[in-house]
Formats: C-alpha cells, structure tokens, sequence
C-alpha cells in the first residue's frame, strides 16, 4: 500500500515548488516508498486529513498521519529501519536539527527576497489572495516591497552560502559519503526558487554549491529534475 | 600512558583561550582520557613535535602524532570507540563539517570582531607582535579599524546566533540529549570570548544559547569554567 503524500501546488498541480513537501518527496524516495502524491492548494490545506495540520507536507501510511517534513523523516526512519538510512545514527539526526534551523533562518530568508512575487505569481488566484495577506501580515511590508530586495539579495547569497561551501570541500555531501536528509533540507530551498523563479542564478561559476545541486537534481531517477526549472 | 596535547597559550599559561584547543580539551573530557597538557605560544608552534603542523591543537597519542582539532576528533572516535561517542554515527560525523563550516565562517567572525584586540592583548609581546603583523596581513586592515566593529558585530550577534538558538528549541544540546563534538565546536568560540575579554555579555537575557553555554561551562567537572572569565 503507497503512502499518501499531501503536497502542495500553486495553479500548475505538475509543478510542485514547496520546499517542505520537496523535502519529505525526497525522503520518501530516499527510503524507496511507493507514493501517492496528492495535490493541494494553500487555501486546501486546512481539509487535509480532516484538518490534522496548518501545514504541509502531510503523509499518511495506513493509520499514521504525520506532518511536518522533519517530523515525516524521523517517522519514516523509525518505521522502516531496514530502508537506507536518512539520518546515519543518533547524532545525525540531532544536527540534521541544525541544518534545519540554518536552512529556516537564514537561507529560507534569502530565497524568500529572491523569489517571494514568483511564488505568488505560481498560486492560483485564490491563492494568491490567501498568500498576500498572510504574508504580508507576517512581514509587515506588501510583497513588493520585500522583492524591491531581490538584487541585494542575489549579491549577498554567495557570502551566505559559505557554512555550505565549506562543507562540500571536506566531503561531497552533508550527509558525508552519500546523501541524507540533511542535504534534502537544503536542496528544498533551491528547488523552491528553481521551480517558481525564472532568469535567476542562484550560483557563481564554479561554486561547488552548484555542483551539489545539479548532484541532488539527479538523485532517484532525477526526481528534483522531473520539473523543468521556470522559464 | 596520558595522551598529550599541546595548546595554545598567551601570557598567562593558565588561561588557554583558543576556540580550536578548546574543542579538543572537552573532546578528551568526553572520551574520558587522560591528558597532559602542555602550553605552547603562537611563535613556539612550528617547533611542536618536530614541525608536523602550522597549527595547534596538536595530540600525541604514542606514536601517533594528530594534529587539527576535527581531525583529532575524529582520530579519537575510531581509536577509542568504547568509550563515549563524539559524534553519535556516521551522519553525526559528517554533519558536524557542517556545524563547523558555520561556526568558522560566521560565528568566529562576529568572535574575531567583537574580542580582536582583548586577544592581542593576552598574547606575550613576542607573540602580540606576530599576531599583529599575520592577522593585519590576513585581514588587510590594523587591529584597531577591526576593533571599531565590536559594538556593531554584539549588536548583530542576537541574528547571528538564530540557527543555533532554533536547534535548542527542539533539544538541549546540538548533539541531541546529550552533548557530542558539535557542541563542542561552537562552545569552543564562545569560550574564546569568555576568557579574553573583560565585561563583554554575549547573550540577551533569557535567550536559550546562553544557558546551553552556561551547561557546557558544567561539564566534565566543570572543565570550560575552571578559567574564570576574563575580568
């Protein structure tokens, strides 16, 4: 029996773009899951498995619902021990956490910047309505004012992508030899602009961040690559 | 037999403050083994155990001589693997690069700013003077324009620290119920900071980073703290 994974979609249902959903569609392909992906737009999402969650991704395996992508990571590695590992131990999935929490605050914030008028402009008009003022509510300023930032933005991402940098000198994936849900985490974060964003390069030549992206891209089968990037 | 660990000192030889020694003092804590520390300034380093290393810390475990305080981590991980893990797996391993690439490229730097010349002025004058002519060579400005930031770089530490401040929202330490080398990695900057620099508060009031820090200062016998604060 597939899990069923709730996955949220803007006007086009083909091209999912949310950074948590793409994040537990690579978990679960990581595990070798069947899957049911399911499209649901923002303003659906609180009918979700009779409104278990605010939030996206949702997953339902047999009688368990679970939301969250982190949330759906451990639960899938707890429930399916003897499928590759997602988090490669204990301490993994403790600093996994810490990825987490960078990716949320600091990179999450930088993509927002770039590409916050292209994700609106993905949604469907309903949609768009409900993003707007939520946002816009969150933020304080309207979502023009916030991608009157995208260029400074642009120039400030290859600075902000050095702990990642970094990282992939010492080894080629943050998961170390191979990839974990670390590296999913933050490969949500470039899809999520990759997919609503057209024109934008996100890298410098030569940056191995690119390289890493383009390797997460190609992961099962290209499942990231399965969406052709906006344009 | 002890392992013995050469560390990085100023004038004062009781008051280590190297962020990268003190990562590999609570490393050997943790492991449980016994250690003779022995203090070395900056202009005495290239003559530490023959020459092997540009840098301390630098271990000398029979005649297995490791230097870099990640590579002796990692050494003491697989050399010991019955006592206490420093890591928590493979996962562990490979995501404190990612914990370290952050704290080196973006807290060391707010630590830099904030203490630059506290540090100078720990240091013996033989080694005020080598440190004075690298860091300025590195940095392309004197000390002094560098130590014109530290109000700015406190003021933006409370942002900076968010990533870490998030992980310990869903934990109590960044190796996850209990502390691993990661914690020990960002505990070694702010120690840094702590035993150089007189009347500096790092931390707002109630922010949860400060009373994880407050917890690593506790550990193994209250190790970090047996160097009172600077003062």
């Amino acid at each position: 029996m597939s899990i069923v994974l709730h996955e949220l979609v803007g006007a086009d249902e083909t091209r999912p773009f949310s950074p948590h959903c793409w994040k537990a569609v690579m978990a679960l392909a990581h595990k070798g899951l069947p899957v049911e992906r399911k499209a649901v737009c923002f303003t659906k999402v609180p009918e979700v498995e009779g409104g278990v969650s605010k939030i996206v991704p949702v997953i339902r395996d047999g009688s368990q619902v679970i939301a969250d992508s982190f949330m759906i990571a451990a639960y899938l590695e707890q429930a399916y021990p003897d499928k590759p590992s997602l988090f490669g131990g204990d301490g993994g999935l403790a600093m996994a956490r810490f990825v987490e929490s960078w990716t949320n605050s600091v990179l999450h914030g930088a993509m927002r910047d770039i590409a916050l008028m292209d994700i609106h402009n993905a949604l469907a008009p309903a949609d768009q309505h409900y993003f707007r003022t939520s946002r816009e509510a969150r933020m304080g300023v309207t979502l023009e004012k916030v991608a009157e930032g995208r260029e400074a933005a642009l120039k400030a991402l290859p600075a902000t992508l050095m702990p990642l940098r970094l990282t992939l000198k010492s080894q080629p994936w943050i998961g170390g030899s191979s990839p974990l849900f670390a590296d999913y985490i933050v490969f949500g974060a470039f899809q999520w602009v990759r997919v609503t964003a057209a024109g934008v390069t996100l890298f410098e030549e030569g940056d191995p961040v690119a390289d890493w992206f383009e390797r997460c891209l190609d992961l099962h089968d290209g499942l990231g690559r399965s969406v052709p990037a906006a344009g």
